[in-house]
């Protein structure tokens, strides 16, 4: 046996669904606010991870699944995708379009060499946006209200928006010299990782879960203070938008968020479920200023967010969130004997090719362990197929809830299907689509031109 | 302006439409098929791939992206997904259920170390299915009929299926003594790669593409002279039901796959267009022995088959097989001043929850710009939203196509929209879904509580 690469895992079957369920809702959602899909390459140079996620960061101190290619190239598994989805948008030139903002969501995964834990993993997907060519705080209201309404649509109720802003390039700067001068005085005392985050970005020590050190965090200077007119302006459009569009928050100056590039307000979405469980952040993002630039493209600002699908299929599952996700079979194909089995391969495939999810048993067992073989993989029905049957040209229809059975002619097999399975919203695949030339005036499905045809047909 | 690595390509916009649509013909495919979707993961212990896909196999020789991570431990970029799925059923204990054939689906990404060409990539897109768990001839040529109907419903007509037999064991292990021998007194005017191929792997010399080589193999002894009664039988009902399928095929003895798991059938679907150009194989697949017992599984048989969506989305491009991708936006909001522009983002919102895809201008542009702006989104309508408007809690709706305007109550705004926008087959995200209490009574979406639902507000 082969293990997995540990920190990885696989998702299959039921789990599969999930993340596909999540996926969809997520994808849905951008779509409905205009982004388009971006997919960038696993690899990029390490370079591009230097300049935008930061060399002060954990994930590149840290994190990052380095290597050399043949060539000598220095390669590293993306360990976010923020910085390859705006260099995708500077290569294709997109900026140039002055078409703003350029939106672009991603779905994929992520690597970052961490400690395996529950639910943490070394290869994990991420869901993203990004809203790029900002030059009005509405539209970082509008990200985070998406951002909002994705989960609402996966069926969180009662998610808490915490927001912070770190004020524009001048705000920081004053205020990340207080942070110094404050901590300058007690950093002897607080954790290696701190004096290490005191040298590389003094913000990051407020992000600090140690205990002693946290009471002295409680102590520092608040940004609030330091925000120019211009940052304090935009945080409070961005407050009184939310306000009207009725999504709760709730300032937390202690929010930092871990990568380099934020400036302006980052946000966090939180979850506690009704029964009280405290499920923390399921999902972030924040303004950006200078990300941009520094990966090759002009001068604009944009914000974005990420969600973890890992997390929130766990948080979703352990929380019951998830609707019915069971798979049905619609048909089971039972063939009795070598000719109703390669018959049955056809009947099968007809009917897949006309819309329906089918299993045919092509192994000649008998009748009872198809029935089992029916029920392991939730069939609706069963068409049962003998010499008989083939040779009337007539198949036997059970329904395998409630035991009902009987017969129906090969011509009339299509139009029962669609009876007892509420064809309804789905489409033959041979459909014309309404643009046949029947006018309604034929049985435009039995005609040889349009078999299979369902749009007529259900008439 | 940081560069993609070398032989990795984005799809972004148009592009990832068209590859998300190839995503999903076969994926919808595979679940008529009673497919589940199974994701392993990207990175894999070295060892899995010099097993499965064998060490005389040129991707484990030349193109595998292999490296040590920060453990030490061997990893491998995945150059195939096969391997990784039966990996992943046999750590599932999917085998043990008995619940045969096994039958899973992958969408991915794949690396392999190649020189890159056109149409070419060192990261590229695989989708594929493996069948695992078959004791019948019938179910190979269900996998082989498929892959076809894939290819149908993607819209290829005239898919020509190549098929061979590599026969069973004793077959194929007879026919490689005969080829050896066959092989021995020409290798030394043979190329390079087929020295080494003699020393590997000697089927893989049928594949060689060198012109002299070619002369060589003509009068190789075929395959064909070699088949066991077993193998011969298997292949014979094979074709049978392809016949009877009416899937057209040709035999080609000198199609033998670069992958060693390979054995019974194996199979190529080749494409020339209408106006008679070849594209050569646009997906291939095979049986296979010992695959998963390699893997640590059970002595089971599979099959399988792999398409590339690069492959495709560019075969489909070059003879317009698309239908038309382009995407329109349903509603361009368009406000007047900053008291607008406020309301706008909540109306864009409310539109969106309500399942149309919505644009809002919220950087406080003239009216000339926001048209502009409609036009390039591709905008149908557009609501203008002024003081006036606000103050009479009414919009201007304008159809960008023929001009025509009017007014509506904020009130009517809804149903308006799914009457001009012909909301059927969509659904608003707030709809109850026919399970409410009304019965159809009362008008349903404008209660409070049915809000934004549109299963009554339907009628």
């Amino acid at each position: 046996m082969f293990n997995l690469v540990k920190g990885t895992h696989d998702v299959i079957l039921d789990e599969a669904q999930k993340y596909t369920y999540i996926e969809n809702v997520l994808q849905n959602t951008a779509q409905l606010f205009g982004y388009k899909e971006f997919r960038t390459p696993i690899i990029e140079t390490s370079e591009l991870f230097l300049r935008s996620v930061g060399d002060s960061s954990d994930i590149v101190r840290k994190e990052m699944y380095t290597f050399e290619d043949k060539g000598g190239r220095s390669i590293t598994l993306r360990p976010e995708i923020t910085a390859g989805i705006v260099r995708s948008m500077v290569n294709a030139k997109l900026f140039a379009m002055q078409d703003y903002p350029v939106k672009g969501y991603y779905t994929g995964p992520c690597f970052r060499y961490e400690r395996p834990q529950q639910g943490r993993y070394r290869q994990f997907n991420q869901f993203g946006i990004e809203c790029i060519g900002i030059t009005s705080p509405h539209r970082d209201a509008e990200v985070i209200s998406m951002g909002f309404d994705s989960l609402v649509f996966l069926g969180f109720e009662n998610v808490t928006l915490k927001i912070n802003t770190l004020g524009d390039d001048e705000s920081r700067e004053n205020y990340k010299k207080a942070l110094r001068d404050y901590f300058g005085s007690h950093i002897e005392n607080m954790c290696n990782d701190c004096k290490e985050r005191y040298q590389l970005n003094v913000l990051r020590i407020l992000d600090c879960k140690d205990p002693d050190d946290q009471e002295i965090v409680k102590n520092a200077p608040k940004i609030s203070d330091f925000l120019s007119e211009n940052a304090k302006q935009s945080f409070e459009t961005i407050k009184k938008d939310l306000d009207f569009l009725n999504i709760p928050y709730e300032v937390d100056e202690s929010l930092v968020r871990g990568l380099d590039y934020y400036s302006g307000v980052v946000f966090e979405f939180h979850y506690t479920s009704s029964k009280g469980k405290n499920y923390g952040a399921i999902g972030a993002g924040g303004h950006y200023g200078k990300l941009v630039s520094e990966i090759g493209g002009p001068e604009v600002e944009g914000c974005g967010y990420a969600m973890g699908i890992e997390r929130l299929a766990s948080v979703m599952s352990d929380d019951n969130l998830f609707e019915d996700l069971t798979d049905t079979t619609d048909i089971y194909v039972m063939p009795l004997g070598e000719r109703a089995t390669a018959a049955s391969l056809g009947i099968a495939n007809y009917l897949r090719v006309s819309g329906y999810n089918c299993e045919v048993c092509l192994e000649g067992k008998g009748m009872s362990q198809m029935f089992k073989k029916a029920e392991r993989r939730n069939a609706l029905y069963a068409i049962i197929v003998g010499d008989n049957e083939l040779d009337n040209d007539e198949f036997v229809i059970k329904n395998l809830a409630s035991q009902e059975q009987f017969k129906v002619s090969s011509d009339d097999l299509l139009k029962k299907l669609d009876e007892l399975l509420n064809f309804e919203g789905r489409k033959h695949f041979e459909c014309c689509d309404g643009d046949c030339d029947c006018d309604g005036d034929c049985d435009c499905a039995e005609s040889e031109e349009n078999k299979g045809c369902c749009c007529s047909h259900k008439e």
